[in-house]
């Protein structure tokens, strides 16, 4: 069986083998405070345009939302998060377990608006017993999103600006950073992230990692004391220099860059395999997660040679699967694919 | 002016603060081990017919909630409950401060249908990524809703089965258990609640107490330690007595239920007042709360004499107010009510 | 039986049930917004000479600590206290409860000193691993402390000065406040909390009222928002005017102070009476809670007649056993307390 | 500069990265549910003679003393540890964070004695206000300690039979188990773990692995829904098989025990580099971390050739300094070691 089922599927780029090979006896201090961690950080900076930075770098995405969120927050606020962001569904209530709610607002797409989350931020300031409510205190997104769409650069702007002209820190989840930045609709530059929120993280693990995040914090207010919290969540990798030396072979040469651009390009195929048999959409994808609509009577046939993952029921006997390309996807699994859905469907 | 605001508006009942002022100077030891407690639990047990409950007074609603919650929860659950729940809107995040993510599902005039509750826990149990999510681990509603409606007993009674069998404990807060039960349309009798839930609490604050909720535990597995968490939660009572003393004057001699019917009297002529100037409601309440839709301009004129609260706007230029009786509602407070209605509508 | 074991024996001083009693049927609106709290924070920013300082009411002390030290630490931080705090003891692990470690100093008669902290401080802030453990955030003392000692005015300006240069708060639990500012050998004013700390509460629970503690807040930093931590700790109290209503009687014409005096008062006399037949002392307190130590065989003969709380044994058969005085303690039973240790010591 | 600070100063052991090579474009099924993970499941409850066991693997030792401690702790309960325990000291309040009290008790030589952990517990469990107290929930140690002392059999069979007669789990930090287990003067073998303790974990990271714990839950009422633990807690890698493959290498022919044992015969020499110039230690080290004492000029010398840790002023002007061997160890290392010794102190 082959899979398409998420993009976590395999280990690292080779490349990244290849370092972690020939530096593997090299002898360095832990925690991240070696050569390889300070020559990633400087490479992000720079590749950001984003000098006055910090950059921290942490296992995983979970950890890393954790640790943003909980450090920004006083006991009595919470995270605005649409609907369908990961943190409100996706990590065991892990942001409740530091205390703080998840602050649930409708989402399109997958996507915030603007308009939305300044009608809430303004009636909760309003409120007359909004003590006895969860005072917002930060506003997360994905880019792109759950779904696979993307916030336009005048989508980020404005929400941006909501957030500022009520003094909130705007943080995104970059777990496919490197896959929305390829998409052709994007027109947001990883340099305009170090400016239009107040810290993101450019994933690793989905983009051809091992595993490793890398949190670009560009507020002061929210820089102070975080490698506390980092090895307080557990997240302060003892050889921290294994994230360093991977984020270096990712960011010296633009490997992250490319590496996205040929998973959006078999995410294309993959498009235009399931467009061809007619299939819809769960939501307008532009990325490298795409969610057909199959007849769950087909799509059991399918994900027995060609693993997806079932996404939700749509209802008359359908449902939406996810089906994702990396940075690893071949031809060889794509012609397979095809091969397949035309076969099945 | 006059209030109708709450239903927390005056101190308590006069026979409260008398037998307060006949023990004042009696030494008790202290945090709820003194005989007034012992006696007041005696009392509790036996007019809920439930000899193997545990009985513990506490302060107030929050703390009540709080701490019987995250006593049941794992640190990976969650509580289930209607999103207008009192937990989920206006405790100020005192749940997520312990942990644990509130899981809220639609309601239905404030109530959580039974058939919805099964719905979403099968479904949760069948998730193939549920561990990725909170687990609900409790469910919570409110006798009466925090919309003033109540469930029959063939609702609560469905509600139950479900909870039993996912093996889910069902916890009840009575904030205003008195009022719901002294409802003309209500049709469950204070024993039932101990037959009917896990937990649950008969309110005092706002049922002729000064302060004080009787917090009734059925379940042993809900038993065990309790004590250690109240104090943990700053809900043990240096002065226990104090507590024990009110729930004493509340229940030897059925006061409780006798001023709980007062309040329900004066809510009808509360009713009748609006209704007569043709408003409708918010919500269909059979309690002491109740919710009149009143053009926004009248509501105005009509809170500068007679203080109700603005519960929520219904669009159209009207919004729905909250005006209250309780205990202390007086003749002569809903006849100036009635007349200011009158006048301004 | 009479009983000496705690000063939280009786209800409240009579003037307090009679306020209440006079006021019961004025209606206020909740939470602490009336004008009884206006009056009360008014009277106390008066004779704490604070004008700038925020007063906060809440039902107990567990409550008053947690609610302070959460709000004042970031997710890294811990409160640290003398070994002998209440907050490390007694609080059934309220603080750790919201997150955050209690830094246990070892205490001198209770106390901790100014180098101790310095030191501490220090050391941890050039710790070359000090990010693997906990940044100490606020410190906690209280006066009395729990052993009945005193911070002479000079000790708490030492300490201060400390808490100052380290750039970290201080916060005084003042349970029993009153009867230490009553003590004969005390050379602070109520004005000087206002100026020697960050943060203090005056206690009513133990100081005639039939609960409710006073918190001051003189430090900027710590005021924003903080009646949402207090809703959120289940502290911010329904009827928020009956501890308004008796911090007025306590503050009005200096009813706190005279009643203190008058447990002070007391506290010398059960010390005599004590040292009378040649008992020891486990602290040197100069407040209302007296610790001589007995040999077990009479102490148990003791106690059956008048209560004391046993507090640790001391070894060779011998355990100190705490005696309190109040603003309650009677002539009459003074004189049974002496007429029995005369009896069988 | 050569290091020996610490034992995870290199990468990984080549057998290791040689298979993480050779598995890197299969495709595996995520959060540790693939083949590689269950093949190492069942070596290492093999290896343990604990077919009941369940095994887990994370990311990191703070990660997993922080889920196992908060997965079976209540809320008012904390977690006792010897007062050198790394969660009492080194792990930024983790456990404080998930809000439970570490409940220390003095050590020796780093080591929990099984009379003292008794008689703390008896109190407990027989003091009056112990409500007022954290109640003791689990018991946790190390082996080695972080002194590098061991516990022999008899100590830990007497230390279990302790947890058990007072129903307490025992849980056992094992970061650097192989080098206990390799130890000359241990008695213990590897399956032991499985029978006297409740949990306990085969540290990966400092012996031979890039990173990783594998978790051994022998106690059945420790076992349920623990993944959902990991994932809330950030501890469920994406790529799980990453952490399968490196224990199969470790696991499949012995190269766990082989490499420790290689870790422990350099120690023995590294201590004879010490103990030839007349150096004490501050532990009476039997595994892979070494405490001489020296003279601060001296230090500061050697270190600057020779890496080491400062672990702590022992006054007079000397200090212990952590010397560490481990898997990862040469001959040429420990030959400049040597001479730098020789030549400076």
């Amino acid at each position: 069986m082959i899979r398409f089922d998420c993009d976590y599927l395999e280990g690292a780029h080779p490349l990244i083998l290849k370092r972690l090979s020939e530096t593997n006896m090299e002898q360095s201090i832990g925690y991240g405070c070696d050569e390889h961690c300070d020559n990633a950080k400087a490479l992000i900076k720079k590749i950001c345009d984003a000098p006055e930075s910090d950059v921290h770098f942490l296992v995983g995405g979970t950890q890393t939302n954790t640790a943003v969120i909980c450090s920004a927050l006083r006991p009595h606020q919470g995270v605005v998060s649409p609907e369908t962001g990961h943190i409100n569904i996706h990590e065991s209530g892990a942001i409740e377990a530091t205390g703080h709610k998840v602050l649930a607002l409708p989402a399109d797409e997958g996507k915030l608006k603007a308009n939305d989350l300044d009608r809430y931020l303004t009636e909760n300031e309003n409120d007359p017993v909004r003590e006895h409510m969860v005072q917002p205190g930060m506003v997360y997104i994905s880019f792109p999103t759950e779904g696979g769409t993307l916030y336009s650069k005048q989508e980020l702007t404005e929400l941006y600006s909501v957030c500022q002209s009520h003094g909130i820190p705007l943080y995104i989840d970059g777990a496919r950073l490197g896959y929305g930045l390829a998409a052709e609709t994007n027109d947001l530059d990883i340099t305009d992230f170090a400016k239009l929120c107040d810290a993101f993280y450019i994933g690793g693990t989905k983009v051809g990692a091992l595993f490793g995040e890398a949190l670009v914090i560009n507020s002061d207010k929210l820089k102070k004391d975080f490698r506390y919290i980092i090895k307080q969540k557990g997240g302060l990798l003892a050889k921290g220099r294994l994230l360093g030396i991977q984020f270096e072979v990712l960011f010296e040469d633009g490997l992250y860059f490319e590496i996205s651009k040929h998973a959006i390009n078999c995410a294309k195929r993959i498009r235009r395999i399931f467009e061809n048999k007619g299939c819809g959409f769960l939501f307008d994808s532009q990325t490298n997660q795409l969610f057909p609509i199959l007849p769950d009577s087909k799509a059991n046939a399918l994900l027995e040679k060609c693993a997806g993952e079932i996404w939700c029921s749509v209802g008359s006997g359908k449902s939406a699967v996810r089906f994702c390309s990396s940075w690893a996807t071949t031809e060889e699994k794509l012609e397979t694919l095809e091969k397949t859905v035309i076969e099945i469907l």
